[in-house]
């Protein structure tokens, strides 16, 4: 194991963190709070940790899959530890653990609560709460990647760590260019965001923060009514975005580079879509007895469908009374999730087509056991290592599940309440139903419980290898 | 497809099943009872079914895997079709459906009733719902192929479909001798527990059918609080019974031969009786408020998880006011099942060995990219073939979980209650929990979903394969 270049890696995540609260620093100065201390506190600390880790230069360049599994679990954990600081300093969270289950649920897009009372919260704070959600979206090793004049071996296997999906398909031969370009898109999507807002007549620091939310699919709001409040055209804007953030952004560069035909050839793109639209037409035929009328109805269904398939986790209302068959479509979604290379959590959409394809051609094979048959995506052969690897995650997902499912019981609340609060932890959707519902929050667990659905969620937003790496006893041998 | 074997198959099928029902028409005449005339006209019908069917002998010996699923799923199909007859023409069912249903809950040794009344039914109508257990158990072609004067290719691919486990282990050359070695220690285990409940003080009718609902790991009892009314010293009778049965039956073929150190050796059945033990323990220290004493606790806790465990599907109790973390290791073991090569339904224990060792080679894998590892089960290495299947087993086995899951809640019952009778008919054990727990039935949901529940177990006992196979184009084309 390389720790030098680690701790260098670590060290630039501490500077970065500074780098990113100079921001929240800044709405804090303007409105006159309080808080600002705390956040110059930690700026200050980072800072100063870092420019005392960095002293020594690395003394390797050796730097493995192994070394990029460790580095993009460590920075995430790094990252979180830090990031609850202010929210703990600043006495607006009763614990330690409460402000880190806060920032990871931030960093890792999840946006479940223990806040009782969001609305209670200062600006500044609110604004570091919903920005974590951006930075976590599309990754904070991409960022530094973009950015930093880092070559060599490693910058593909940081990118593999990180990004989420069954395979990583690199936009442009180099890996900075890559990071660059997907931020740029990012970025670029923010900025839409941000100016359909306002031109809907929502005010700056509005706008900003919720289009953090939105576009790192997230889910932290600003009132204790999620998008409850917002007038349909408004919760029409988020329906929008929260599904384009759910799609590849490869798509978005593919249409940059103007390829249309390549976006429309798209199997998951086309898969996601449908699933989508199947799901809010289901759901909203379930509920049409709840609404004025027919569009309503609908309105609200695909609003809550695009939240909890994309894994943001908005709401514009209390699904948790719709009927048994809603919550269901809307519990096997937040299985789902989104599409791979998208800022969305959740299993994703191609390994859903991978493994209903490897179903099939089992039965094939049970039929014909003497045939050969390949199994074809995008237009591709789908490579047996990625086969096996995509089965595995299946078999390790729902392992991981039901083992947290098991320890969260230890808190005796209802099964319907544990069993959502893993999925919607686990696939960074957010809220789940009964206690952890839409009008509820995650406050009422145990301490140990919360470590638990932090470990959920920083499994799935790294999806799981990473974050198991760290517990092999042959990471750490010599 | 050898559509002239597959019917001769299926008429010898109708004929055993008439012979299977001689006696229930005994016990109805030794009673008096008037279901005797249901049972002699079903008789009749299928003699004269299977007369006409096998005029012609079949044209062809041809004979692959694809017949032997195929053969196995009719074969099972049918004997629930015909075997519902008595319990609908005795006018004690109140629908076909629901005959249907019992049918195959006994069958596939499931165990859950739609009947509100148990002690309600005629002795004969008892005894022929607690003997399709026994007729389940080690499966109706396994019997076929023990007795039958078959030769041909086709022994194995029958005996492969028919049988639990990720891969058939014959235990003599001959498949034939296998199947009759195979009886042999079944009905040496029930004859067994048959003379320890009647040292007990049990009647021979309740001693019989009793331990057939036991041995074929079924859970059909006579009365409506199951085994709870009988004193400890029985209940422990049939949690001893229940656990032996959970076994694969190799064992007893290794005590016969006189190989006592291969069963210590066997790996799955040491993680079996360590689950068990552990199950127990935990859920014995968690209930230990609920009962007068730390034995009373211990002992209804391991009925209990023997009963689930070994998908029998028994109690002594209604453990559905148990607490959560109880109940949730209940619906954990639920999932996994007893060993393969068992009368035990489920996921298996030793498929759960296998993917958690796919998983640390995974791991491995993930630090060590170059690294080859091959994965141990009982001292041989474990094929990539069979290595596959079990992964795409778990990949369908979820599919099929959530896809059920999902229809189930079209009837708008509760969370709790579809997901638990899913996971109950899915892996035959029977009873869930709320409204289908230990004090609840399976009378309420509608025909749509007891049609979709029957899938399940039929799914769930012939382990998936043979039953997609029906639904799949490529098995009836020509």
């Amino acid at each position: 194991m390389n720790y030098s270049i680690i701790r260098y890696i670590l060290c630039r995540i501490l500077e970065f963190a500074a780098l990113f609260m100079t921001l929240p620093c800044l709405v804090g100065i303007i409105y006159g709070e309080r808080a600002v201390f705390s956040f110059l506190a930690v700026m200050a600390g980072c800072l100063t940790v870092s420019l005392i880790g960095r002293r020594h230069k690395p003394t390797s360049n050796v730097f493995y899959a192994k070394e990029g599994f460790v580095t993009v679990s460590l920075s995430w954990i790094l990252l979180s530890l830090v990031g609850a600081l202010p929210f703990y300093l600043s006495g607006e969270f009763p614990t330690y653990t409460d402000a880190l289950y806060e920032t990871v649920s931030g960093l890792t897009t999840t946006g479940s609560t223990i806040l009782t009372d969001v609305e209670g919260l200062s600006r500044s704070i609110q604004f570091w709460r919903c920005f974590t959600h951006w930075i976590g979206g599309m990754g904070v090793l991409v960022f530094i990647l973009a950015i930093l004049p880092l070559s060599g071996s490693y910058n593909m296997h940081l990118m593999r760590a990180e990004s989420p999906g069954p395979s990583v398909g690199k936009l442009v031969p180099r890996v900075k260019n890559t990071a660059m370009i997907l931020y740029g898109i990012y970025i670029l999507i923010t900025a839409l965001q941000v100016i359909s807002l306002l031109i809907a007549g929502m005010g700056l620091y509005e706008a900003l923060t919720l289009t953090f939310s939105t576009v790192g699919t997230g889910g932290f709001g600003l009132l204790n009514t999620s998008i409850g409040s917002y007038p349909t055209a408004v919760q029409t804007i988020f329906t929008v975005f929260m599904l384009l953030c759910g799609v590849n952004f490869q798509m978005y560069f593919l249409l940059l580079i103007r390829k249309p035909k390549d976006v429309l050839r798209c199997e998951e793109l086309r898969y996601y879509l449908g699933i989508v639209f199947l799901a809010a037409a289901l759901i909203a035929f379930d509920v049409r007895g709840l609404f004025a009328n027919g569009f309503q109805a609908f309105h609200h269904a695909l609003f809550q469908v695009a939240s909890v398939m994309t894994t943001t986790g908005f709401c514009t209302l209390d699904y948790n009374v719709w009927p048994e068959f809603s919550k269901t479509v809307l519990f096997l979604l937040t299985l789902l999730g989104a599409c791979a290379g998208s800022t969305g959590g959740g299993f994703k959409v191609s390994r859903l087509i991978i493994l209903w394809r490897s179903i099939k051609t089992e039965i094939s094979l049970a039929i014909h056991p003497r045939s050969i048959k390949k199994i074809h995506m995008e237009g591709h052969i789908v490579e047996e290592g990625t086969l096996r690897s995509v089965q595995i995650y299946a078999v390790i997902y729902v392992m991981v599940f039901l083992a947290s499912l098991l320890l969260l019981a230890l808190d005796e609340y209802d099964f319907v309440t544990n069993i959502t609060a893993v999925a919607a932890n686990f696939n960074n959707v957010g809220p789940g139903l009964e206690l952890v519902g839409p009008a509820g929050n995650y406050s009422f667990f145990s301490p140990f419980s919360k470590y638990v659905l932090m470990f959920d969620m920083l499994a799935g937003r790294l999806e799981l290898l990473p974050v198991l790496v760290l517990f092999s006893s042959k990471t750490w041998r010599r």
